[in-house]
């Protein structure tokens, strides 16, 4: 697990992210270490492991500070379609930009066989992330702005796609195809609807 | 590179990629070795590294010759929409059955930090499939039995959740979820259509 922000001071944790977020930009996830983080950001090597138990855990945090937060949730402007739009562009942009694929491709990569971390990255991003957005999903629908399906079907044909380009086909995920995604999902007329369907 | 099939015995390669393939099913694919491939498959280890440069172009033959051939094509019995619902079941049972699973997320996470592996991943496996897959959806939305949307787009929206599921979320990929999926996409009505809307 990785260790909250109370454990240590705010200008050495700082100091490591940064340095490891530096060391990636320079060399890329690969090359780095957890001894060049270390020696980077000034601190012994026993004290960044006794924060952080692998490279992964350090590249979670990185993540999570600089680029999670501001980027991969949904916003709530009050109307769900635009807000839907500028989600997707934010993964697009997320995922063009070249420092953040690097940190995301190798934080990711490492994931598939490091099961602490993936069990980290599920129940510190991926499911509190996506808890939010079911109760908005759900209420979009309700008030008929969204597609009757199930709700978290309806997220996961929206993310999946970029995600799938990142890790998978490594096809670029621009705006445009951001645009297009979204389009694609809203026009989603259920046969069967989940809940009823709205009157207009 | 990963070597064709004419360089080398058809015996001794199967045997490299047989004890690779239960070296992962014992071990789990992150502590295989190439040394403890070449001990179990009774070959030098210089041998090992002439066919194949790295673990991941190993494991990379193995999924190729034991898995996508007959799990990841997209079938073609004349109805198209049974064979999309087959063709995503196949990717659910794929994602199911542990040894699968575990191979798929060992190869595809070694591909986000070994350039040369994602390139072949992508060469050998994902492009050619995605380009057989887009001539059928094509005629398919030409004959009326598809949406009328961007082919890989709608290629993408159906293949990505399964991939999401299994490289990011971890959720299980079941039929049932596979059936969900596929009636979500297929009632898909552009509102702009990229091609001339079929008539019935």
């Amino acid at each position: 697990m990785t260790a909250t922000r109370t454990d240590r001071g705010p200008r050495s944790r700082d100091a490591i992210l940064q340095a490891a977020s530096d060391l990636c930009r320079e060399q890329g996830y690969a090359a780095v270490t957890m001894e060049a983080i270390a020696t980077r950001a000034r601190v012994g090597k026993p004290t960044l492991y006794r924060w952080w138990p692998s490279k992964g855990a350090v590249f979670l945090d990185v993540v999570l500070d600089k680029l999670v937060e501001p980027a991969i949730e949904l916003p709530d402007t009050g109307d769900m379609v635009r807000d839907l739009r500028t989600w997707i562009r934010g993964f697009a942009d997320l995922f063009t930009d070249p420092h953040a694929r690097q940190l995301l491709v190798g934080l990711l990569g490492a994931a598939q066989t490091d099961t602490e971390l993936a069990t980290v990255l599920r129940e510190k991003v991926q499911r509190p992330l996506q808890a939010g957005n079911r109760q908005r999903i759900i209420a979009a629908q309700d008030a008929g702005e969204l597609p009757a399906m199930d709700p978290t079907l309806l997220e996961e044909l929206l993310i999946s796609p970029p995600w799938y380009r990142l890790l998978v086909s490594g096809e670029p995920v621009t705006r445009e195809y951001a645009d297009q995604l979204v389009d694609a999902v809203l026009s989603v007329r259920p046969q069967r609807p989940t809940a009823a369907p709205p009157q207009k």
